[in-house]
């Protein structure tokens, strides 16, 4: 069993993975469409929200709208294109938010604390963390051939869809699904030892060079670390962090090409 | 077995529907969404192209703008809205567009003769007739309990996405599945002698009712009418015809309250 996360950026190359899934025999798909979500937004003028903790953390707040435009870019646009293209190349790709079957469910966020007007407020959006996948839905359409496309939104404790973070999914259907490899592709040659020059790739990483590595980061690399932490954590397994960007992007990501850890 | 086809206007109520969805042990929903869709392209400004084929007949021209709005509208944000409102009532519904695991497979209308600055052209578009659908799939989901809710765009031979008929799908599901019964829920009490006349609802029709009527009606009631013709010829069933913007919609339509045809 293989897990493909694959990045939201606009040059991820869909088709190259598309075709490159037929040569895997287990895998699911966990998609993201960050760059497909703007564009929409854009040409619905709708603005992102964003608000600044009391701590002084900034973080994006999920309005409904926001909770909209994902079942409209994520779950409509990005995964129907996705599967159109899998199916192209005979992959029986089959799309799911984590509302559908209840895939992913998790637990909402109790909210934030945010100054506003010289008073603090509580501030509750429509985001939370994944708790756990239903592993027999997915073992069920594996089992039969099928390779499941998963997207947010996903399934809070009171059955409402909410946003959440594609590596936290990963790191929960590895727990149920004890994945022997996770590919990673993102717009980037693999990891690199600093974020703005992409010859310092490292080709090689340990589980434990995480966390001392985290402690030198900040910002999305920090979380990044901190997510692959996570992960080595659900259970054994190699991680393969790879350019989705080139004609072949999983057979490259396999060969190495980019970022292995283990 | 029952089938569910749920109108796609704006008056249908959703919520309703999903709540009613508790009383049925095996159900397929096949849903509409025409006033998500018009939303969205209005929002996005997309014009609806509609071309007039040398015979004099009109039809909308889907070219790719409007099957990613299909994408967006049907299996993106009314879907998942509506498997929303399922879960939050434990009904367990998966919405799959007929992409999905090739669930609605079609075929790819030939074109349409059109006469443009004095020459015929053929013009092809994004859309065709469904011919199959995956049996197994929506049996191996029903069997676990799921409620399979389905949207277009569907799969031509080859393998692209295409607009298609929800009356057509319907059919080809009945022809598969031998459903018991299939309930229409639109924005009307049930099948009207006159179209504009609420009041002139017809409780009672036979199938050989059917054609004869078909010969006196013209545009959107003759295709209506040819498609339960249709239906009834995929096998024996019963046809609820009923206001899908009460209260219980399907408890009303069960209970005879709109249109019955058997």
């Amino acid at each position: 069993m293989i897990i493909v996360k694959v990045g939201g950026g606009a040059e991820i190359n869909l088709e190259g993975i598309a075709a490159d899934l037929t040569r895997l025999t287990e895998a699911i798909v966990v998609l993201g469409a960050n760059s497909t979500r703007d564009a929409l937004a854009e040409r619905l003028a709708e603005q992102k929200i964003v608000i600044t903790s009391v701590s002084g953390y900034e973080s994006v707040f999920s309005d409904n709208a926001a909770v909209e435009l994902l079942m409209m870019a994520y779950a409509g646009l990005r995964a129907t294109k996705f599967v159109e293209m899998c199916q192209r190349r005979g992959v029986n790709a089959i799309s799911l938010s984590g509302l559908d079957g209840r895939l992913v469910q998790g637990k909402r966020n109790t909210g934030i604390r945010v100054r506003e007007n010289g008073k603090t407020l509580i501030k509750r959006d429509l985001s939370g963390k994944p708790q756990a996948v239903n592993h027999d839905l997915l073992r069920l359409l594996i089992g039969k051939g099928y390779v499941p496309v998963i997207t947010v939104p996903i399934i809070d404790e009171d059955g409402f869809a909410i946003n959440s973070e594609n590596d936290d999914i990963v790191a929960r259907l590895h727990e149920a699904l004890c994945a022997q490899k996770v590919i990673q592709l993102i717009e980037a040659p693999g990891f690199l030892a600093d974020k703005d020059d992409p010859t310092s790739l490292i080709a090689q990483m340990a589980p434990a060079d995480l966390s001392p590595r985290e402690e030198t980061c900040t910002g999305r690399m920090k979380r990044k670390l901190l997510a692959l932490r996570r992960l080595f954590e659900s259970g054994r397994t190699q991680v393969y962090i790879s350019d989705g960007r080139t004609t072949t992007p999983l057979s490259d990501a396999l060969a190495g090409k980019g970022t292995v850890i283990e």
